[in-house]
This record gives C-alpha cells, structure tokens and sequence, in this order.
C-alpha cells in the first residue's frame, strides 16, 4: 500500500518533468517551423529557462529518496522496478554534473554553435577552431565526470546508445570496412543507373499530398501528429498522442522530400506506438538513439527503397507526376539506389553513408583521447576522404563543416546512424521469417505485417530494455554484421548485376 | 551600487516568470491552431503544470524580500519605482490565495467550461446550470478573497480594468444608454443600405492574401509576427518581438475576415509596440483590457470602417474581389456600417453592441450581488434583450450561452469592450487635433501618423500608469463619453441622413 502511494508519488513527479520537457519541444518545434525572425533571441531564453527548469525538477531531493525506497523493496511489477532502476541511473547521472559544469558546457556550446554557423557561411574553419577546441577539452572533462572503464569515449557513446564503446564499434567498423570497400569497388566497375529524370520539375503542391499519401499509408496517425515545412527535416515528439515531424521540398528532386517523409514516418511510428499510459516514464520513452534510427532506416531504405515499394505505389506517382510517364519501376528503382562516393553525408547511399559514419568516428574518438588536435581536423577528414570514398573535398563547408552535431556538443552520435543500418536489416530478417509474403504485402501496399512486428518487438518496450537485451529478444540473438551485409550485397547485386 | 544589483536581481527573477508565461502562451497558440485532436489530453496537463510552476516562481519568498526593500528605497528611478510597486501589488494579490482555492477554482472552471461546450452544442442550458453556479459562488468568494470597497463585482472588474468600478461602470452605462437607443430608434426609421453584396463568393486565398497586404499596410511587423488559422480569431504575445493573430475566413462573407484581421491587428500593434527591454516587467506589459480593446477598435472601427480606409483601399479590393466591381466605396461603407439589432454580441455592429455589453453586465453584478441566480439568466437575458434591442431570442445557444467568458470564470471581462470603444473614440478626436489632415492621410493609405501617436501615447508606457492616468496623460482629461458619441452620431448621421 505504501510502496503502491510512493510508486504514484515517483511517477506524477516525473510526468511533471516531462510536461516541462515536452513544453521545451514545443517551443523547439515552432523555433524551427513557424518562428518569427525577431522572436528568435527571447525564444532561445525561454528555452534556457524551461531547461534549467526541467533540471531543478529532476534534481529533487525527495524524488531521490522515493527512487531509493522503491529501488529496495521487491514488491514492485517487472516494469516498474525497471522504471525506477533506470530512473535512478538517470538520477544519479544528473546529480554528476555541478551547476558550474552544465553552464559552462552550455555556453561553450552555445558559442560553438554560433561560430561553426559562421564558418560555414563564409566556408573558413579558422573561425570555428577554436570553439571548438574549447568543447573538446569540456567533452573530454564530462567523459571524466560520467565515468568509463576503457576509453574516454565510451562515456560520451553511453549518452546515445547505452552499452556502447569504443571496443565494441572498432569491431564492427573493422569489420564492414573491408567488405563495403570491395563492394564499392565492384560497384564502380559498372554501369551506373541513370537517374537524370529525378531531376525535373516536381510540382511542390503534389509532393506534399504524395508525401501525406504516403505517411497515412505506412500507418501514421495525423489524429496524433501533423506534417510542417522546416529547413531540415526532423522528428519531435510531445508524447505518443502528438507526434510531428517536419519536411522541405525541392521541386527539382523527387526522390528528396519523399524518402525523407519516409524516414521521418519511420521515426514518428516509433514515438506513436510507445506507451502513452507511461508517458514520462522510462517505459514511455525510446530505447536508444541506435533503435530510433533502426526505425527510420528501415521504412526509408530497405522498405522504402526497395522494389515491392516502388511497385506498389508506381501507379500513385505516376497520377502525381507526369514526369515519371516515361519510366519503369525498375528504372526508379535502381535510379533511387545508386550508388556514388560523395561529399555530403546526408545525401549519401546506403552504402558509402558507412564510411561517412566511420570517418566522423575516427575523428570523435581521436580528438577524445587527445591524438587530434581541433585544429587538425580538416587535414585528417580531407585525407580519410581521399582513402575510404576516393573523393577530393574542395573545401571545409563541403568537408569536416557540414555536420552541425561537433557545433552542438553531441561528439558520440554519429555511430547510431550506422547502427541504425544494422539493427534494421537485421529486424527486416526476422520480419521476412514471420511473413514468407512480405514482398507480395509490400507490392500490395499492405504494411500492417511490418507495423504490427515492430509494436510487438520494438515500440511497446519504451526503453525497459537496452538495445542489446531488445535485439535479443526481437530475433533471438545480438546484433548481427551479417543481416545488414546480406541485405546490401543483395540489393546491389541485383542493381549493378555483380556476381554473387 | 547594492540596490542597483537588487533590481537587477529582481529584473532577472521576473524575466523568469515571463519565460515560463510565454512558454504558456505558445503552447496556447498551438493548441488553437496545429495540435492534433488526439494531442488536447496531454497538452491540457503540460499548461496545467507550467501554470502552476509561474504561479511558483512568482511567489517566492526571495522575491518578496527583494522587492520590499526596493519598495523602500529612493534611489531608482521613475519607471523602476513604478514596477516595483506594480510587481509588489501583483505579489500581494496573488498570496491572498491559497492553493486550496486555486485548485478548487481551476477545477470549477475546467468542469465549468466542459459542461458549457455540451450546454451550447445541444442548445440545453440546464447542462451548463450547476456548474456555473458552483462557478459563480466560487467568484463571489474571490471577490471577499481579493477585497473591495462598495460592491464586491469591483474586486473582479479590478482585475481586468484597474480603477474600474460598479460606480463608476453604472454611471457610464446610464449615461449611454438613452442617446444610443434614440438613435438606434432614429435609424431604424430610415432605409436600410444594401449588403446583399458582402455575401457572395469572396476567393479563400485572395481573402488571405488581401488580409495579409492589410495588415502590412498599418504597420504589423511580419518579422515579429505571424498570421494562423483558428476557430476563434485572437491575438498572443511571446514578447514584443514575437506577437501572433490568428483569423479565420468565410468564403461567403467579405466582411468577417478582412475587419477581424484589422482588429487583431490593432491588438498586435500595441503588442509589437511594447518596450521590449521590460520584458517580464509592467513596463514591458499592456495597460489593462480597456485600452488593449481601444487599440483594436481604434483601428478596427474608427479607421478601418471609415470611409476614408474604403476608398483608400478600394482599388486593391477590387483587383482582388470581382464581385466588387459594381460598388462604390461609398456603398461599400454604408453596407459595412449597418445598424443591426440582432442575438449575437460578435456580429453586432458599432452601436447596438454596446447594448449586449450592458445586458451582461447587468447580469454579472445581480450574480455577484447574489440577486440573481444561475438557473434564472435565461429568462432574465432574454427579457433585457426585447427591452434593449426589441429582439426575440429563440434559444438560449443564440441567448446566453453564446459567450466562452462565464465558462471561463471570466466575471467582469464584458464591459472591458465598450471600455474600449469610447477610449478609441476620445484617442481619435486627439489624433485628429494632431493631424488636421487625418481623414486625406488616410484616403491615401497612410497611418504612420495614427501609429506615431498610439507609440508616443499609449504603447511606450506599458502598464506604468493605469487607464484613468494614461488617458489623462494623452488627452489631457479622463474618460468623456462625449467623444464616442459624437463619433457615433456624426457616422450614422451621414450614413443613415438623420437630422443632426
């Protein structure tokens, strides 16, 4: 009875932290849609307020000792001991980081941010470096503060994906490396897929009913969430009942806006499917940055791109844009899929987007151990260019500038896009095994199968287990190299013609 | 040099409070004009949280020392004395209630807001009966909480209007009520203009469209504001640099959108026009609804249904509107200045209006009085309305109930209204002195000069003096209901021909 009053004591006083939370993404959200030019300066203040607000809130006293009399008692359900087992971490966690600490990272950040906006404008490095440097030195302070085992960087990586380090992902870079690269490779030898009636008028009108159209049919609920036009796209969630995500057209790229609605969907299906019923709770929220991007990657690329796909929705292209009269699906299909070494990591192939990935790693985890120097970094990023992707970066806004996450502070990141990657073709494996038919669903624009799968192994978890212990149960063992590397050879097998 | 860092103290706790207030008026605007349905539940409770911790903040007891030993002191200057007074005044009006009577308050109005929708929707005011009687003791309650001196409506018209007084309201509304009903009588002798004209088919997105080159034209700043779709028109503020309407639009009436973005406009004017270095401080704030309502009605009425705006417009109009080709501005004038008795308080025009302000007032007072009580206001409402305006009122959707404001609690807001157009009324004979040649100023599309005068007059001061002063400090002498008169007699005179 007591334990029952203070489990309800635990979760009212996290819904409120949640509900300032959730305000602070409001406010994020409109400052990337719909903001004023003059509201901007205030807006950032009273995010910084909401923000402090919500770390006070947490910071509680009498919230620890309920997480500790709950954390001792063993009369409490599976999820609840795992709601405040993790609550704690979360705690104890926010109780490293002095007051004086968080402001300091908070103005370095903010000052990085500012100075990297303008070095790439006026595409010159110098005047980022030494922002940059500085936010390093504090990156390298807070892996300190967090604590690790091995590798400095292990902390900064837990922040993204829990249980991920350096050992871990040198093992699985090392080990996509060569293979992708021999992929490339045999993919060069050939003839590339034209792809030049991408780049044609796309009315802006009917890309975005295509791109509704297509959100309804993955299954997005816009009961619980809306579509916005914002300069890059993203996904936000104020809890599973409102769940937005954002989108830019460009008139003269189909596939652009599209994909990115897919990806984005992806994402926003996970935060739909969570458990509003634990909304502020670690069981409402998501599993790791790794499995939100599973999401994505998944819907986007081995549904989305995938000729089931194309297929199934050819004919409501073609009644939306004229200029895919003349072509084939399988024409689309591969035009889609190409695969080219290039500068921008956004805009790269599901192939050559590893070696991004892989060179942004190298630098993070380098700079963390203190074996790079900020300074160094466009000499180092030009050089890996050259060796994994055998491109000439021109400049460093096309080069080591284009990211805004070193700007941000989030050093760690960028290895959950790969593991996105991962995860998903290893889920699309399992999903295959439980639909003999999937492609046959797929070209009947039927994605319920895919949808249902994915509440029942992923969504409905929140974050009770870790990506490693989801995974696991999801499809019965841990992540998999050779699921994505099946998936890819596959694919291209099948688009460039290579010998299996 | 101690008590320079003690304001500067007192400045940065209430720029606090105003992050958290804002952040609450944001998360208002989107749930008035993008969150999804199935969002409503959870948004209510992130306001609900973010209210209570404004109302936190702002009774911290660190604050209250700050701000009496500013209180005490004779080194600051006008204005900062002026806010600390004000921010004091504020301070002790909010402890007088407990937090038992917040809650039972909120919790009335919630209920009292639910039944009202129902009650309205089904055109069944008993629905809405009980609750806004529990509602109504419940104010009548704040009103001994908050204090008063003759009559306890004072208490609750106080907090709209400060200064405001049943005394001082009964006074101005005996004094109007027989001119306006001889004229209203002289007029309704004479024929009607035609405004068939006004419904017809008017282009949703030329509507937007002329809405949008509208407002530019009096002065709103897009870059510090923006324009939305809502059920209900209204104006926000986040700060002076970020102040947003909303409107909506009737394809088959001209009239509705274009007027209602002037008044929103005139709203957001003042609100653009606030001194943005006091934000957070009652110098950065609007005066009081009065005036607030002045603002919108000054330019909604005074100016924009003026024949001067017309014809200063009309050419525009036409480019956009077809159906307006066979009007004159002069017809368009008159059609846009009838005289209506009619149900509805939105629609009414600049004269009859006033009448459905009295008839609320009257009930509010007999309510809070304790001499009229919940279940009789129909019956008493729609024998005022014969009497005021010889109008049968077939339903109480289209008596009673058509109001949002006694669902909201919100006692003592009505006659803030009528407030508003006689201080339009005197401000416009004073920018008239001004500007001899006002009426060609605007004939030629130019309001820089009404603008001018509502900055240097009215804006510039935020709340630092109250209505009574304000109007003093403009024109040189309080409130005379002698301006609003002559402008109503001199505008019907000419448009209806009355002898004057």
């Amino acid at each position: 009875m007591q334990i029952e009053e203070l489990y309800q004591q635990y979760k009212s006083k996290m819904r409120r932290v949640a509900d300032v939370k959730n305000a602070l993404a409001v406010l994020q959200w409109d400052q990337e849609t719909y903001l004023p030019a003059k509201g901007a300066a205030l807006r950032a203040e009273q995010m910084a307020t909401l923000s402090e607000i919500a770390h006070e809130m947490f910071a509680d006293a009498e919230l620890e000792g309920i997480l500790k009399t709950l954390s001792e008692t063993n009369n409490l359900s599976f999820s609840q001991q795992k709601n405040v087992e993790l609550t704690l971490e979360d705690f104890n966690k926010n109780k490293k980081y002095s007051a004086a600490f968080v402001r300091k990272l908070s103005e370095a950040t903010s000052r990085s941010y500012h100075s990297w906006i303008d070095a790439r404008k006026q595409n010159n490095f110098s005047l980022f470096k030494k922002d940059l440097k500085a936010l390093v030195e504090l990156k390298r302070e807070e892996a300190h503060i967090l604590g690790f085992e091995n590798h400095p960087y292990d902390a900064l990586l837990n922040e993204y994906e829990k249980g991920a380090t350096v050992a871990w992902l040198d093992g699985i870079f090392n080990t996509l490396q060569k293979p992708l690269k021999e992929l490339l490779d045999a993919i060069m030898q050939k003839t590339q897929p034209n792809n030049d009636f991408l780049q044609q008028h796309f009315d802006k009108d009917k890309q975005w009913a295509f791109g509704l159209d297509i959100l309804k049919k993955i299954g997005y609920d816009f009961e619980a969430g809306r579509q916005d036009i914002s300069a890059h796209p993203f996904t936000t969630s104020f809890n599973a009942h409102d769940v937005r995500i954002t989108t830019r057209i460009d008139e003269n790229d189909f596939s652009s806006m599209t994909w990115s609605c897919i990806h984005e969907g992806g994402h926003a299906l996970y935060e739909q499917g969570l458990p509003i019923e634990s909304y502020g709770l670690p069981a409402g929220e998501f599993c790791s940055l790794g499995i939100h991007e599973s999401q994505s990657r998944l819907w986007e690329n081995c549904i989305g791109r995938s000729l089931g796909f194309i297929e199934g929705n050819f004919s409501l292209m073609q009644q939306y844009f004229p200029g895919l009269q003349e072509v084939t699906p399988a024409e689309l299909y591969r035009a889609l899929n190409k695969v080219q070494p290039s500068l921008i990591r956004t805009e790269a192939d599901e192939l050559t987007y590893h070696f991004h990935v892989m060179i942004r790693y190298d630098v993070e985890k380098k700079l963390i151990e203190g074996n790079l120097s900020a300074e160094d970094i466009p000499a180092f990023w030009n050089e890996m260019y050259k060796q994994y992707l055998g491109v000439k970066v021109p400049d460093d806004a096309q080069g080591c500038l284009q990211d805004i996450h070193w700007s941000h502070g989030s050093f760690g990141y960028f290895p959950t896009y790969s593991l996105g990657s991962l995860y998903a073709a290893q889920f699309l494996s399992y999903i295959e095994k439980q639909h003999q038919d999937l492609q046959l669903q797929i070209i009947a624009g039927n994605y319920t199968g895919i949808h249902q799968w994915l509440k029942a192994n992923v969504y409905q978890y929140g974050r009770l287990y870790s990506s490693e212990e989801l995974c696991n149960k999801a499809t019965g063992e841990p992540l998999q190299l050779q699921y994505f590397m099946e998936y890819l050879f596959h694919k291209y097998a099948e688009i460039y013609q290579l010998r299996k």
